[in-house]
């Protein structure tokens, strides 16, 4: 059964191969939970490959006709204010035939920074008195 | 009251003011639940003020005795494997009255992860059957 959807984790990439095992470690639960029906892949600004372009083009040549960009960035600057729109312009003009949504970043997602400041607590409870 | 203990929220920085908005905003988060006697900064490693050493100079003369360092990066790549550890030999030289601690960076955390994996679900929430 080929995937009808796809998930496309897009981060910024960099020179030590080691960088994208958290976003491996992510793309391996969303596959665990999303079942056959869901392509998860993972695309790089910069650095590393694939780039966004290929990973969309791979998504549909695998007959996905919805694939879904989820930002894996926590800071919101250049990269995501001016590189990301223009990009998926790109691959929106390349793949007319697919429906390809950006969704915001996690950085701007309540749960996500919930997630991080009780990662922080965690740490401070072996410091702190409760 | 002066703070007793240190959080501070270590992230790479970028040229967009606003780059570091959810940063902000976890340090808003975390100085909500740990109360006053733990001061919360941000620190950057480049392009933003302060940098890691004066973060930590600034906790230091507030009276902190325990500095805890969350490193906020998702990938693990050279900044977290060697710039970071160089600078937290630095501050740990310049104030050998107090403990700073360095915590593994919030890409690690499983509940990070599935913080994120959980947010890219409901994303696609909109456009899956379940």
């Amino acid at each position: 059964m080929s995937a009808r959807y796809g998930i496309v984790l897009f981060g910024h990439g960099a020179r030590d191969a080691r960088w994208a095992e958290p976003f491996e470690r992510l793309a391996k639960l969303l596959r665990a939970q999303c079942g056959p029906s869901t392509a998860v892949s993972l695309a790089f600004l910069e650095l590393m490959s694939p780039d966004l372009p290929t990973a969309i083009a791979e998504q549909a040549a695998g007959g996905c006709a919805t694939i879904t960009i989820v930002p894996v960035f926590v800071g919101i600057g250049g990269h995501i204010r001016r590189d990301l729109p223009a990009l998926v312009d790109r691959c929106r003009a390349a793949h007319p035939g697919i429906e390809i949504r950006c969704v915001k970043p996690v950085g701007e997602d309540d749960a996500v920074l919930d997630a991080l400041a009780q990662y922080c607590l965690r740490q401070m409870g072996d410091v702190t008195p409760r």
